[in-house]
């Protein structure tokens, strides 16, 4: 090796030499990091969509940058400083008060186009039903709002429903076919809830395409054209993404963030708070679900305190505009909750709970199997076709189960209220003589949106798991609760209701509430998410003095949950897209060390310290598309790791100030007091040594291994005995060792940079 | 040096040396560790009081035991690990339960304390006044309970009065007396409110004599006295304690916590959350709590996830005994809130927050003042007395002043009710023509709560800050709604009140309100808490309808707060105390590297690979204290790292089977493959190298080794250069760096090795 670049692959493993060539464009982990070379950065830009961040790296920038801007002399060292902090609150607030007002028109929006698919207004098309009829006296009829066959004059009763119907079932399928052909033809990353996504940025991936300008906007169009064309959807994720795409935007304006991928993701960080306190006018629940869900906060109070901050901000901005007209955050307000609730209720909670585990696990499987199918099958080639199909089946099957005709979240606010005599009987939920018929029809009803959610959550449009997932729940507790009641009012004497009033004209069970507890467990067994799911729960429904059951029951449907399959839905996405995210659990390993994930130095290409030459550096540059290279001396031991980058900058500044000529034979040295090279022919290249290498010794446990990457969040870490480079592990290496227990890991990668 | 022990410390530094030898009784660094090797640890107990534990030992040390498990043979492989996971299970669940039940019969307790200070029930002197009029009908007179002078038939009015008064200041004297006596005399740890001690414990500081059963019974019984002594204190802080103790107390049992700190601690902050949630009545409260203040849950969910089941047990086990009589966890329930607020309330809210910052940040100097003179004056000799002063004092004062003759926590939950004609009227509170009168009065309770507070928190009595801040943000927060309320009667057309109701009847400003957002807004002066803050008051008042307020009173409250000062109070009395914890705080330094902390390899005592002899070393073992020594082979390059304890119990075993003889002149080696010494003159310590040491380079920022330490949490870093060993960081040198901002730091350092 004439040149000195060393690669000390053994010359025994042709298969592994093969192996790497065949994947030499992706990074240093033969099975594919997905750092792809090929794709350039834009200028100015550090990492290429796909890579990982290294945080310890974007920290120290972020430090320097910070300490130059102090170190400035006079009023602009105050000065500066002052200014960078208030660049990044005014992102911070933007994004708060640009969330609040996006979801609000997107509210209005939703039922705008949701109305429009049965009628319109005498004024003019442009107005909602609710806006239509405002103005009028409480209890006066509304006339200016008329249905399309009242519209059109038809007078027949059969010609009115068909006219009724046929607009209300081919008006859902345009709005499902524009909202898949926009993510289709602008912009595909605006397709799916996007969590999964935010939750692998968060975590250090770049992927700055999911948040550009034309995402966030066909997203939040999309969005409310799915919503509204009443496919088994939620807003809630796509709303956390629409938040997120904002915060990019607002960030790009200022150099800080636009340099700094840590910085940046705290700011993101925020904006995903916001975007869960819009989606369910839960400020707590977004703070929380940031918390627990994202991971977002991982033990910095002042990035979780910016979270709090923006998510406060956008409900402020929610409820100024008022889109539901009732001034309230509360969605779906519950009133005449019982005071109290009796033990004898746990019995029915619980296997509520138990249920929720099991058909939340039940979803997610159905969920990956589909979405596996549809990846391999021809489906996936016609994504416009499939969705336009869904929303003929959704419409046509809602149509016939009652239940289903309205919007989810109506459905759910109905389910959530209990009966009240003097208001309303939702579809004759309230009569007490057709318990039989309701129970089936509510749990018809379930089984059929569950399936619908297995389906649609994956298509070609913007999608949130979440409303769907509280709809099956609370229909499911709807029909437990109301089991109950008719079992107590058969039985009002039985031992197992001693703690009823004794006088059976007051209510002793609330199937309202059985319903709230059903979605919890749904949500539970689905997200897989605790706290965070108990606040929102509360912020929705107003029901603070019945936390307990609540908490109970999500208790355990996370423990049936968790014994069937132990991931959420979106960690099984990230498994699914293989995306480089760690999650926050405590890995046990079963007695194997670092070794077990390290690649050892004689499988990595190195430079070596005092021999390699500025040609053997340059040709090494060219052939190996690796993100860095670790730097040894001539005896095997450990100078320091630099990066390609850094390297290829380096050289071009040495060549600019001193001259091609002659360089190409220098020769780098990289530790500073190296002197077994005349001065005259060697090159520093010591600055370009990383400083924030982390080593360790091999022998630690592969427990400890994870963890350290959990918890610091670098790209690589070093192995290192006695001085001497014994090998090396990247985040890919820990994510590809975390996620080996998931059967369909990596079934849909994509790469990024190849859209 | 014939040992070949070297103490590289270069003679050039008389002075280091001196100081040194002065110190040689602590650990590594110059300035203190409180490691003190002459407090024995017990035997099987790997730390002694006061020493800090290494996360990554311990973690390894876990991963050992769980590996043995689970490679026993047949069924005990499959039945050891489940029986180890249900140990755990079963201190988690004991604990909740038994801080439900210990929350609930301290409140028994209280209240009969509370009680007999007033009179006593005809049945007998052990019903306390709710239990003794129980039974009777709605509006029937209770005869049953009787005042002193009742009792004693005292018909003259003065002579009664004086009875009465005598009774209630001499029983609050004497119980506050009695605790004073018990805390001193028995467990002086089971003094103040215990939170910061759980901070670090919970950090990884060794303190077991703080959990002794000794302090668990000491501290509940001293608070139970203290709190019905009137003193200005909560129960809030103490309760964390004693669950706490519990926890540790029950974990005991198990050999599997016994023998492990970070599986203790991961029970410990189970329990902490279970504390909070009975304190407060507030499950969800109790697990944010940990989260936020306690920082116990640091990106481990399964951790979180045991926190919030064992509140949620705790919470239940309250309920079922339901001390209140209620069936309520709500402790202060506000029943008549108005739906709505209006955006003009927001200046007198925030102008509430920018109060409680400033007198929040104002409450913890005062404290802190006090807290210091007390330790310097001859006050400190004499805690009794002090404490009885102080409880004469505060019976006096608050006889005087109307609002404080009553318990706080009654105090705060009149002040949270808004005023309703058809219940009574707190002291003129809701009388419309006595508002100034009022408000005087309020100021002044909370003028004179404020100075007793800061007197009361940290005397030789259990005290909570909790309680005491939540009445003095009461009394501000409904003076100021009672001058709202009185502008607004006296113009109700202006033009700021434009939004309120037309009709003046309908309440438009609801000063009960006031008073929660008062509170808030101290809390968050004095704590610094933010998330948990506003949950735990959702949890305390049930105003989940009022979040945004609440929020946005915290960030001006904690805004303000910080520009006054960075630290809450805990964090002031952890750094006053000198424990080793760590801030979850982003550190940002000022271009210092890790040599800024580093200590020199010229000032650590190294043990040379191949060099040193078993006699050496056994010298160096009984000259220095430290509590590790690295490892340098004859070149200085960095071998590794041994603890004393490892290195004792390594020649003992050698001594034992190879026996004594010549041993004494065999040479210790550490690497493996260690030649130039002939096999029979060696001895192999490889073994004894720790397996999870940490290397870094020297030039790594400050920011980055912080936060290094923040989350790995390791007991030391060692630095390394191509190899040579460089100097090494202890968690007490960060500490140091991180408190060296506050005056006081460690002005009440106390060596828990010495009572």
């Amino acid at each position: 090796m004439p040149t000195g670049f060393q690669h000390t692959r053994s010359p025994s493993t042709p298969r592994a030499l093969e192996n790497y060539s065949q994947l030499s464009e992706y990074e240093l982990t033969a099975d594919g990091d997905l750092y792809n070379v090929n794709v350039q950065p834009e200028p100015g830009k550090k990492y290429p969509d796909g890579a990982s961040i290294d945080w310890l790296q974007e920290e120290a920038a972020e430090r320097e940058r910070s300490h130059a801007l102090h170190s400035q002399a006079g009023v602009r060292g105050a000065l500066l400083p002052a200014l960078d902090s208030a660049r990044m609150w005014i992102v911070v607030i933007a994004t708060g008060i640009g969330i609040g007002l996006a979801g609000a028109w997107l509210d209005m929006l939703v039922k705008w186009l949701g109305d429009i698919r049965e009628g319109r207004c005498a004024y003019g098309v442009l107005y909602n039903s609710v806006a239509c009829c405002s103005g009028l006296d409480a209890g006066e009829a509304c006339s200016e709002w008329q249905t399309w066959s009242q519209y059109f004059n038809v007078k027949s009763m059969f010609a009115s429903s068909f006219l009724q119907a046929f607009v209300y079932v081919s008006l859902a399928v345009a709005f499902a076919g524009a909202s898949a052909y926009l993510v289709e033809s602008y912009s595909p990353y605006a397709f799916h809830t996007g969590i999964p996504e935010i939750k692998a940025i968060l975590g250090g991936y770049v992927f700055d395409a999911f948040l550009g300008p034309w995402t966030l906007l066909i997203k939040a169009l999309g969005l409310a054209l799915s919503v509204a064309s009443g496919l088994s959807l939620g807003k809630e994720g796509p709303l956390v993404h629409v938040a997120c795409c904002m915060a990019y935007l607002f960030s790009r304006m200022f150099k800080q963030f636009r340099h700094n991928e840590a910085s940046k993701r705290r700011v993101l960080a925020a904006a995903a708070a916001a975007g869960v306190s819009v989606a369910f006018g839960s400020p707590l629940g977004g703070v929380l679900f940031g918390l627990e869900e994202l991971d977002a906060f991982a033990s910095e109070t002042d990035v979780m305190w910016r979270g709090f901050v923006a998510s406060a901000i956008a409900a402020v901005a929610l409820q100024w505009v008022n889109p539901f007209g009732t001034a309230k955050l509360v969605l779906f307000q519950v009133t005449a909750l019982s005071d109290k609730w009796r033990a004898f209720e746990l019995i029915p909670w619980i296997s509520l709970g138990v249920i929720g585990g099991v058909l939340g696990t039940l979803l997610i499987r159905m969920n990956t199997e589909i979405a596996i199918h549809r990846r391999q099958s021809i489906i996936g080639d016609w994504p416009i076709l499939e969705v336009v199909s869904a929303s003929a089946i959704t419409a046509a099957l809602s149509y016939l189960v009652v239940f289903g005709r309205v919007q989810t979240s109506e459905l759910v606010a109905n389910l959530f209220q209990d009966c009240d005599p003097n208001k309303g009987d939702y579809h004759g939920l309230c009569n007490p003589n057709a318990t039989k018929e309701n129970v089936f029809l509510l749990v018809l009803t379930a089984i059929i949106k569950l399936a619908l959610t297995a389906w649609t959550f994956g298509m070609m449009v913007p999608a949130g798991i979440f409303l769907p997932t509280i709809g099956i729940g609370a229909c499911l507790g709807r029909a437990v609760g109301l089991v109950m009641q008719s079992v107590y009012r058969a039985h009002p004497q039985a031992w197992i209701f001693q703690s009823c009033p004794p006088d059976p004209s007051v209510r002793c069970i609330s199937p309202g509430f059985y319903a709230i507890i059903g979605a919890a467990a749904m949500l539970a067994g689905v997200t897989r998410m605790t706290i965070s799911l108990v606040v929102i729960l509360f912020e929705l429904t107003g029901a603070l003095s019945h936390v307990l059951p609540i908490m109970i029951c999500v208790m355990t449907a996370k423990w049936v949950g968790d014994a069937l399959g132990k991931d959420g839905i979106y960690a099984v996405w990230i498994a699914m897209r293989r995306y480089p995210w760690l999650p926050p659990i405590h890995y046990r390993d079963k007695g194997e060390t670092a070794a077990h994930v390290m690649r050892g130095v004689n499988e990595l290409v190195t430079i070596t310290d005092g021999v390699t030459t500025v040609k053997g550096l340059l040709a090494a540059l060219k052939k190996y598309d690796y993100h860095g290279f670790p730097v040894i001396d001539r005896h095997g031991e450990y100078v320091g790791y630099t990066t390609r980058d850094v390297l290829q900058l380096a050289i071009d500044e040495i060549r600019f100030t001193e001259g091609s000529y002659s360089l190409e034979n220098k020769i780098c040295t990289f530790s500073k007091n190296y002197m077994l090279v005349s001065a005259s022919n060697r090159i520093d290249m010591s600055s370009t040594l990383e400083k924030t290498i982390i080593q360790l010794r091999k022998e630690v446990s592969l427990e400890m291994l994870v963890s350290m990457f959990q918890k610091m969040n670098p790209r690589q870490i070093m192995f290192t005995r006695a001085g001497k480079l014994t090998g090396m592990a990247t985040k890919r290496d820990v994510v590809t060792l975390l996620t080996q227990h998931f059967p369909h890991a990596a079934a849909l990668a994509r790469h990024p940079g190849h859209p």
